[in-house]
């Protein structure tokens, strides 16, 4: 049996259902957990042939592209390397905005490839602003890629992705996009903004479990792609490409979340991309109203759809208070990382959501800050959601 | 509604219940399917710590070894790739066994990052010669290491690996294997042969969907990681085994794919990995001689316990047989990759298999054949493997 997180007392809050707010996983529908207790099939019978081919002209929707979707059997971090070593040659300089712990990623693996990176750091928090970067592009010319960041999932702010795409259009400079969390969430236009490529994975926006990503390239990132030197053998998009258009994988996929992700697709590709992010900026909008009305404070300055940032007072051990919450309740909100470890909390209103799901999220919210001795008015938070909702 | 292969005919066969017997992925028990259709958790949750660090122990009894065993989010192909980037410096030369296709695959990874390969290539069907690596070996003292293949799953060719790593212990040379599709079912005493690498993954011997793949090393495969200087991120061996030794991985991992494959673990863990070869040799016995019977030739001279390939007769259409096969019995053999398309097929009795899967095999593979108008004494090929399972 599960101890209290208060310990001495008994839990009394027997009849636990766990609830994810975390950045991915994200929770599933029952109609992909489904998909996935049914008998396994052959990954080069005909049928897996359709799977794939539906899939991936599914994922086309959701990226708004036209532009082939690669799916690879990693996880996102795979799929960024992928990025790295498919479009970068030897020698190559890139530019990498780095506004928390994703924008430190793309730096470092363009280190491990050797890639000189030149660095734009953001306070963590904050956004890039896009005139710096096309000042960055001014002064360096033969920079061979932008590497950004659509939402930093550790600090949740947002990045104006159709800014950046603005200078980069205009350059031989590739303009590469961490759409990881925030894909199906926040706006992402690929081929209307002039993005060069896209990468993201499975168990965001896209409630599936984690092990599949996926990326997008353009015609311009294809020609990069021709070109470049860097090795790679599992990662190789060109393979990838080529096979996907023949409703197959280079090496043998992960068949099962394939089965989950199309099940998954098709709600998502129903509702239509569009609404999904709508109904995603719905959602944060009501859980920042809440924080307000609660007395916290967002840690984001452009916070995203995809998760909210919130600033614990300073008097609360917030690792303490995550598995309070855990523990207590049921209900996993995802720690800080890295530097934030402890100073923030994230609540993910992300993929499979609702409006009630946001107000269990608040409610819970309010009922934990209250077991900690936090003042608040008890109600507010779900009350200024619910106006939100109202509107 | 599906036709029969045979086209004019109506499909009697109306209840199909299908059946893979592919090397990979193979069927999954049902308390594996269930597994994955539980409502996702947060991969960062005290329970995931104690799911991963449960399935890495587990993972140690099947490699036979004390090593750490690391657990990568890819197929196979992933974790050699691995192997290859972790264990090698610009500049390497390796021998590589080229028996099948992959073989091959050791050698186009091993090209893909720069390193020098001296193939030694085997008639697909064979294996290779200990003693011809090991004069080859003699030739060139500055050889890195020896990749190897434990069962060749295009040929279905055994490899001797205990003998394989008599010289390569004598010499600073590694030894390094890909057990990707024999692990649990063909033996391989890392530790007591001195085996220095092998890799494998979770859709074979293992009972699990694809997606997660292993691979473990032993201290002069430490050593070699810790000095290489080919470039590596998502594939990095050191924070794989860093973060595993805490219940954890550097990247998301595919945490469903960790439950299925501690509901399987559990089972084979239980049975033991010596009782999982016994059984699989016995399987494999049984389908030998059921094709003996039966008039058929079987391709690999070594045959592995993983699977049977099996020599098509020249008058018979491999890819409409595997195709009748599948659509009208149910039942889905592998059929010949690369040269051997259309020439063999291979029928795998692998993982989640015992003495009554192997007697369908065997039961339909004479239906089939005498469809098509092969001539042979039907019931003899069954017959033959009761006699095997009788002893």
């Amino acid at each position: 049996m599960r101890r209290s997180a208060r310990g001495a007392e008994p839990d009394k809050n027997t009849m636990k259902k766990p609830q994810l707010f975390t950045p991915g996983p994200t929770p599933l529908p029952p109609e992909t957990l489904l998909a996935m207790a049914q008998p396994i099939d052959y990954h080069r019978s005909p049928a897996s042939a359709t799977l794939i081919a539906d899939v991936l002209t599914k994922l086309k929707h959701v990226f708004q592209t036209e532009n082939d979707v690669l799916c690879l059997t990693t996880s996102g971090t795979g799929a960024m390397e992928g990025a790295v070593a498919n479009l970068l040659s030897r020698g190559d300089k890139v530019l990498v905005i780095r506004s928390g712990k994703f924008g430190e990623r793309w730096s470092d693996i363009c280190t491990a490839y050797g890639v000189e990176v030149i660095p734009i750091d953001v306070t963590w928090g904050e956004s890039v602003s896009p005139s710096t970067v096309e000042a960055r592009l001014d002064a360096s010319p033969d920079v061979k890629a932008v590497f950004a960041t659509l939402c930093e999932t550790s600090t949740g702010a947002l990045h104006d992705i159709a800014a950046l795409a603005q200078p980069t259009q205009l350059r031989p400079t590739l303009l590469v996009v961490d759409a990881v969390s925030a894909l199906g969430a926040d706006d992402l236009q690929m081929d209307a903004w002039g993005v060069d490529a896209v990468v993201s994975c499975s168990q965001k926006g896209l409630m599936t479990p984690p092990g599949l990503a996926f990326a997008a390239l353009n015609a311009r990132a294809w020609d990069a792609a021709a070109r470049s030197d860097l090795p790679k053998y599992y990662l190789d998009f060109q393979k990838a490409r080529d096979a996907g258009r023949e409703g197959s994988t280079p090496y043998t996929p992960a068949i099962t979340l394939l089965h989950a992700l199309q099940a998954s697709l098709t709600l998502l590709c129903a509702e239509g991309i569009r609404n999904a992010i709508a109904r995603h900026a719905r959602l944060a909008q009501a859980t920042r109203s809440a924080v307000a009305a609660l007395g916290l404070q967002l840690f984001a300055t452009h916070p995203a759809n995809t998760l909210t940032s919130i600033r614990l007072p300073a008097e609360v051990d917030g690792k303490a208070f995550i598995a309070l919450m855990r523990e207590k309740h049921g209900i996993t909100y995802a720690g800080g990382q890295s530097q934030l470890s402890g100073k923030i909390f994230r609540i993910a209103h992300l993929g499979w959501m609702n409006e009630n799901d946001v107000i269990v999220a608040i409610a819970a919210l309010e009922r934990g800050l209250a077991e900690i001795g936090y003042e608040m008015p008890l109600g507010a938070g779900v009350a200024a959601a619910q106006e939100v909702f109202r509107r």
